[in-house]
This record gives C-alpha cells, structure tokens and sequence, in this order.
C-alpha cells in the first residue's frame, strides 16, 4: 500500500470508525459466538499473495464485529470504563506514523519531553504532591506505563531492592536471598489480583488482609500484622492500598495506613486505578489524604479519563530507586542527559516504548480540565440516577455506597437469586454488567462506562434490568419464595478471599486490570 | 469532539501522515534540539478550557516535529528497523477505535482468537516446530507481548518456578528461597542488555558467557560453565540464545547448546528479535537449526516486519508453565474457555491487552507471505550492496559477515579514527547510524531501516560517510598520521563485557531492545 493507498483507505477507515462510534447503541453490546467461531472464517495459513484492502476492510464486519464485545456502547456496564476519544485516537495514530522508539531523550526528545510535560500536567489537576512532579527540586516525576498491574510489579521490585540495600549495608555479610526470604508485603482482600501475581513475579510473600465492613483496608490491621511478622523474624517492607478497589470502589484508609509505613520504613504504593480520574475534581480529593506518605502513586487514563488502552500512569517521588535498581548501563552514563529528564527505559520494564504522551496531549487539550471534570461529573451523577431507579422499586438493595460511577446492587433475596438475575440480563442481550462476590454476598455491579452514556440510556438499562427481574421474580416466587438475606453492617466475614469467581462464568470475573 | 469533528481530523491525519510518510526524506533525519527544548512552548498547566484542534494540529509541526528523529527515514541507519507499514497503521486505529480489553476470550473473542490464528500463521511462515502451533496437539502457542526484554523477563520467572516445583517435588522440606539463591542462568556477551537485568528483576544470577570470534555462544562454553557452576553448588536453569544480537547481527549455535539444556533440565529461550523476521525466507533457516530444543522462541514484527511498536511475539511449547506459575485464580476457573483457546492475561505480566493482532492481520493480508519475503530480501540486497561500495572504497574493513540487513564496518585506522568518522557524520547530520564497541573494536554500524530505502538511498547514505571520511582523514593524515590496526582474526579477547557505551553517547548505545 503506499501513500495514495492509505490516503484512500484512511479515510475509509476514519468513516468506519465514526460511523461505529456514532451508531454502536444499534449493535448487541455482547458477541453471540462460540469459542473457536473464527477458526472457520479464515485460512490456516497467511496468504501467498498480497490481497486487495478492499477485502479487508469487508471482512472487518463479517469476521471480526460478530466476535467483538462493545466496550464502548453505552450499553456496556462490565468492570470499569474503558477510556476512548476521538482525540486520543488521533494522537495514536500520528505515534503510530512517528513509529519512533523512544527509550532515550536522544531517540526522539519530543517523545521523552511530552511525557514529562504532560505527566506534569496531569499531577498537577489532581493536586499531587510537589515532590512527584518532573518540576520539582528532587527526583520525582510521572511516567506512562502500559497497566497497573505491570505498575505494581515495578514498585515492588524496586521496594525489594531498597530493602535488600539497607539490609546489606548495615550487614555485609548478609546474604542477599536470606533477606528476600524473609520480606513480606500487603494489599487488601479487595486488592486486584495482580498485587497478589506481583508476589509470586517478585518472588516474595504477599499478605491480603482484611478489609473493613465498607471493604476499606484500615491501620490497625495493618499494624497487627506487621507486629505479628515482625515478632517471625519477617521484614514488612511493602504495601499496596488501593483507592477505587474493582470489587466495589472501595478505598482503603490512608491516613491510617501512611504514617505506619513510614515509621516501618515500608513502601506505600497506591494503586487509583480507576478512582484517580476522579480526583481532577476537587470533590473527590478528600479519598487522597495521607498520600504523601506514598513512594508511588498511580492511576490509569485509560480507564475513566477518555484514553485509549494502554495508559496508566505512574508516579514516583525518587526516581533513582528504580533508576539504580535495574540499570545494567555503565556508571557513566546513567546522567548524561542535562536538565533533569529523565531516561525512561530505567523506569519501566520493556526498554522500548510508543509515544504515548501524544494522546494524552491531544486529549486534554481537546477537553480542557473543565471537560475532562464535567465528563467524571456526569458519569458519577448517572450513577445516583441509576441507584435511585434502584431503590425506588423496592425490590433491591445497594450494597456499598455509590461515590463515582459505579453502582453495586442486588436483589433484597438470596445470592442465587441475583445470580440468575444476572443469567436472565446476559440471555436478554440488551445490556451487560457483571457480579462480584465479597464476603459471602453476591452482587451486580453496575459501572457507567462510555463517554456519550445518557439519562436515557441509564433509564433504558434500568428498564432492561426491571423487566428482566419482574420475568424471573415471576418463576421464583412460585418455586422458591422470596427470602431476604439482609448484607447492611455485614458481619465480622471469615472470607479472606475475594471470590468473585466462584459464581462467575469466565465473562464475569471482575478483578481484572484493564 | 463529535463523530463529525472525528471525520473531519481524522481526514487531516490521514494526510498529514501520508504527506509525512510520503515526503520523509526531505526532513533532517535527526532532531537538532537541546534537552529542554520542549517546556518553554508549553504551558505549565493543561488549559482549563478546551481548545480548538486545529491549534493541536498546527501544533504537530511547530512542537513535535522538531524533537523527532525519523526512524522511518532512508536515512535512519541506527538500531536495527523499526517496523511499520499504512496496513499496521489501519490495523490500530481499528484496534483504537474498538479499544476491547481483551484479557481473557470473553471479553471480546475476536480479540483472542485472532491472536491465535494470526501467530499462527507467523509460525507457520517461519516453520516453526509444531509444538509452537496453538493448532498443535499440546499447549504450545503464540502470543504477542510488548517487547522481547518484557518476554525474555517472562520466560526466566517460568522457568524459575518450574525448577523451584522440581526441587521441591524431590524434597518438599526445601525452602523455595534456598534453591531460588542457587539458580544460575547465562547468555552470549553479545546477548541483549535486557536479559541481564531480566536477571535482576528475577533475583538471580544471570552468567555472560564469552562468544567466539565470531561472537557466537558456543557449546563448549556454555559446558564448561555448567559444569564450574555446579561444582560449585549452583542450579543451572536457564539459557537465553540470540539469533541476530544487537551489536553486529551475530547468531548463538543452537545445535551445541540445545542438547546441553536438554541434558542438564535448563528452558532454552531464543530471541530472535531482530533476525526473526528473515526466517521467513528460506534461505535464512538455517540459523533457527536446534531450535527444537527451545521451550519459548521469540521475535519482533515490530522490528523487521512491517508492524508498528509495540508487537513482540512469542511462541511457548507448553502454556502450563506459565499459566500455572503465576495464576491466581481459583482453580476451577482455569480451564473454563472450551476449544483450547488461551486466557492470554495469564500468558504475560500486564493483564489488559490491546487488540494488537489487527495490525499483523492486515499487514500480512496486504503483503502476502512473498510481500514480506520480497521485504526481507531486498533490505539483505541492500545491505550487500552497501558492504561492497564500503569494501571497494578501500579505506574501510567490514568487521562482521554481512548476513542481513546489518553491516558492520571502521576504518583501517584506530578506534579513534572511526570515533571520529562517527562525530563527522553526526555533525553533517543526513544520515544517521550508531556505533558498537565490542572487544576493543569500535565499529559502525549501518542498518538498511526504513521499508522505501532504495539503492539510491543507500548510494547517497555511502556517499555521505565517503565526504566525511574525505574530510577527516585529511585533518587526521596531517595531525596523527593513519594508523591501521586490523580487527580479523582477533585475539581471544581479555574483555567479557560488552562495552558499546563506553564511547558511544546516550544516542548511541545500540544496547536497547525495541
């Protein structure tokens, strides 16, 4: 294909993608296939041949909208918002164009620069603390990074190689796996499952711990359990607290947690996957206080603030932990850059990296901050619309407080109840949402999604949601009876697990980054 | 922005990438910007309210451009290709504008199953082993990771733990973290910067071995240091080979190292990042002899196949071993997806993924396997067509066999000399390579790049090196005289360390993965 090709093509595919975004509430917001449904559809090898993109592009609906999930129909209530917008499509496609690999200033600047700047940016609308801005005095600065989970790995890492660093220095002798062996992080119950896979990476125990009856991790747990490994001879050096957990959007207690990390000398690593969008607006910045105790914080625009997958940033307030850390580069090197930027292959995993900043550029320039607020703000008040329609019919209950725009509702019945509520949802096909089960009570969450979501549509799917409830109450009140099984101030659980999974088929399970 | 604004932009982004595609050759190569150039053309805050995209696009060329290197200009020799083609582009701004997160087959199948088709197909283009092939009998298959640092960090924490599980299974009473402190892994000197720090994120040792004169790792070698490292207590548990190092394009033996690993229980990992994607020509396969003996072979398309950053794949003979290691679900859930397709979130670090088999499947649609072999081929061509004008020149020597699109080449001077030829260069600024110093030989290195590149484009790169050549061995003739100090047949090297940055700037480490 050359220039006048991809002239012809690209703005076929522009349309495409228009006509798509503008009409999805028209598709099934959920595939109807079978596993292995395109297996059939293509060959079973490459072609020999260069084809026509005129075939391709046919192809796109006949093979691959069939098996497509649409995460961004305003039908779509599952997991979290995946974050989309036009100008962040349009800042993907001019790095895609660039295609430079920026894993040094030298490799392309402006790639290293717009990531400082706009990481800068971002920091700042959420009023992060001084200390992780790139302006800063000290060593502290913001990166993208491809999830939250990868982000968790890295911070681990590095709080695993400042700890074996102290160690070391006030003993020599000792041996370097010895003090590994005997580390131990936490998380919450409520964590996402990759602080818990970050451990078995890492090589180092990790603890979930309980969280509270609003599932919020809080100090005195933590300082329980640090007493009680520490009178093991472990070494509590790292703890991952979660704001927003996937579960039910809960945060875990900071203020609590922070000043014990810092008299343990542990490093607090704050995972916002979801919820740190919502901090642009200063309503929601009350669920910050005590992150100045973090050594990193992160959150990802690609799920609720308009950026397409993959984008979550991270910030950290010294960055030579990582720096030294993982830096197999001569001595020599490691500042050859002046004015404080940074070399950001040491910050990451992968050495190679896209240009990614651009979209976020292009988005927060296109939105302004006033933007990017209304749009957070919208999703949160459809949110309260949607728990209202909820609890004025009486027949369910909301199980955890709604403060953004997720909503987690069940029917005043037993588990099994809800969870053929769920069934008869997924059959009708008209909406989809998906369950999580904490301490023994099984949910639906309900998550505001796309960006153009409106009244209407939270009335349409809360209508989807009645009819399917009036069709199933129907058959349970003749077979089974109607009992109530109350999950207000919830009992003191046994559960430490999250076991979202166990009534969920393979669509369900919600404690997945995205 | 509405879908109309999207068309509207989007159509200008298309052409602007056309135009700029189109038009490459006739921007400097290199960006001629100082560290910091970018901050005082920004604001220091997002602006509060949105602004018109039209001032963002303006902003494309007065902002972005001048810090950009063109690493698909003819002109751009560093590194190795960096892969992109208007199919691949087409390919993500669908991906973009579906932005599915598709971490397991439900959340939207195609995403999955195409992935599993797509490598597929790349495995068969390359003849890979069966056992690499998701339609195979056992749990071999391909996937795409971000990077082959990123993979090769993955295989190591796979074959960590299955060496772990093995010791434990003999004597469950042996504590994890004692054998994790015996494990030893190794690779060539010549082997990728990555793969040594893969040693440190996975605390464990992680052994250069000396290459051959040739700067391939050889049986003998990798024999004797196993047979040193378990006399000394250690487990030998990992080999990372590489087919087409980062320096000078050199290739391990696999057919004496395989049956090492085979005999002593070690996973044999290939990275194969840059000269993969020749394999798909026959005449290349060769190389890939032994390969039988890996248990995970990887390559970047994003390197040499046409496809943007990031697309890294990776093919595994058995899946369990990853999926096992690091999953944290509840076990029932692990098989749940029937026709043996993949959860892929269990299969690398990060859980979300993008929908990256788009752009592999239309690239490889638009081409066609000859497409991509007449590619390959005729970026080989080019290199051989350069190696000739170099060694007809008469003043230069060719350091390494010329087997790809890579030539390695000095003058017949000092290492200073060649330094300096290098400065020449640079400071001319119309091309662009890097250097490499391995052995005490510092050599250029001039890789064909970009997919265009024509004979004529490597007529004027030659005549760019030859008039700075020219001018500088007129000052160094008259000042230090012209030294020759021959670099075949080199003496068995005091130097284990690969020391390319030891004179190269930070833009010209060629030690960084793509």
């Amino acid at each position: 294909m050359d220039a006048e090709g991809f002239r012809k093509y690209g703005r076929q595919m522009v349309d495409y993608i228009a006509d798509y975004l503008e009409n999805i509430r028209e598709r099934d917001v959920v595939h109807r296939v079978s596993p292995g449904y395109m297996r059939p559809l293509l060959p079973d090898e490459a072609p020999e041949k260069a084809e026509s993109f005129d075939e391709v592009m046919k192809d796109i609906e006949k093979i691959i909208m069939p098996g497509t999930t649409h995460w961004h129909s305003p039908h779509f209530h599952g997991y979290f918002a995946a974050g989309n917008s036009f100008p962040s499509i349009l800042g993907d496609m001019l790095s895609d164009a660039i295609g430079c690999i920026g894993f040094s200033w030298a490799t392309s600047p402006a790639c290293t620069e717009l990531e400082v700047i706009t990481t800068d940016w971002l920091g700042k609308m959420m009023n992060l603390p001084e200390e992780f801005l790139h302006s800063s005095e000290g060593k502290g600065g913001g990166v993208i990074q491809s999830t939250a989970s990868e982000t968790v790995l890295l911070c681990l890492l590095a709080a695993r190689t400042r700890t074996v660093a102290k160690y070391k220095e006030a003993d020599p002798s000792t041996d370097e796996m010895q003090i590994i062996s005997k580390l131990v992080g936490y998380c919450s119950d409520q964590a996402n499952s990759s602080v818990e896979r970050s451990g078995l990476l890492g090589a180092v125990r990790m603890v979930k711990l309980l969280s509270d009856e609003n599932f919020s991790l809080r100090g005195e747990t933590l300082r329980k359990a640090v007493e009680a490994d520490k009178a093991k001879g472990l070494i509590p050096f790292f703890l991952c607290a979660s704001l927003g957990t996937t579960g039910s959007c809960a945060f875990d207690n900071l203020e609590e947690l922070g000043p014990i990390c810092a008299a343990e000398d542990m490093w607090l690593h704050i995972d916002a996957a979801y919820a740190g969008s919502a901090f642009v607006c200063p309503e929601f910045r009350h669920y910050m206080k005590g992150i100045q105790y973090a050594e990193t914080f992160s959150f990802n625009p690609h799920k609720w603030m308009l950026i397409n997958f993959d984008c979550s940033v991270m910030w950290i307030k010294n960055s030579s932990y990582l720096v030294d850390a993982f830096n197999v580069d001569p001595i020599y090197l490691r500042h050859s850059c002046e004015g404080k930027l940074p070399d950001y292959r040491h910050w990451q995993i992968p050495l190679g990296r896209r240009f990614r900043s651009l979209k976020l550029w292009f988005m927060l320039r296109s939105y302004g901050i006033s933007g990017v607020q209304e749009y957070i703000r919208r999703h949160c008040r459809l949110a309260k619309e949607f728990e209202k329609m909820i609890l004025d019919d009486g027949r369910f209950e909301v199980v955890t407080q709604v403060v953004m725009g997720l909503v987690c509702f069940r029917l005043k019945c037993s588990n099994k109840v809800t969870e053929r509520l769920l069934g008869e949802i997924l059959a009708d096909g008209r909406i989809y949402l998906i369950p999580a089960f904490v301490r023994n009570i099984y949910f639906l969450r309900f998550a505001i999604c796309a960006e153009r979501t409106t009244s209407d549509d939270v009335k349409f799917s809360f209508q989807v949601i009645k009819s399917c409830t009036d069709r199933l109450l129907q058959k349970v009140s003749l077979k089974n009876g109607y009992k109530h099984v109350p999950v207000i101030n919830i009992d003191a659980p046994q559960h430490l697990e999250t076991e979202e999974s166990k009534y969920s088929s393979d669509s369900s399970t919600p404690d997945v980054d995205q």
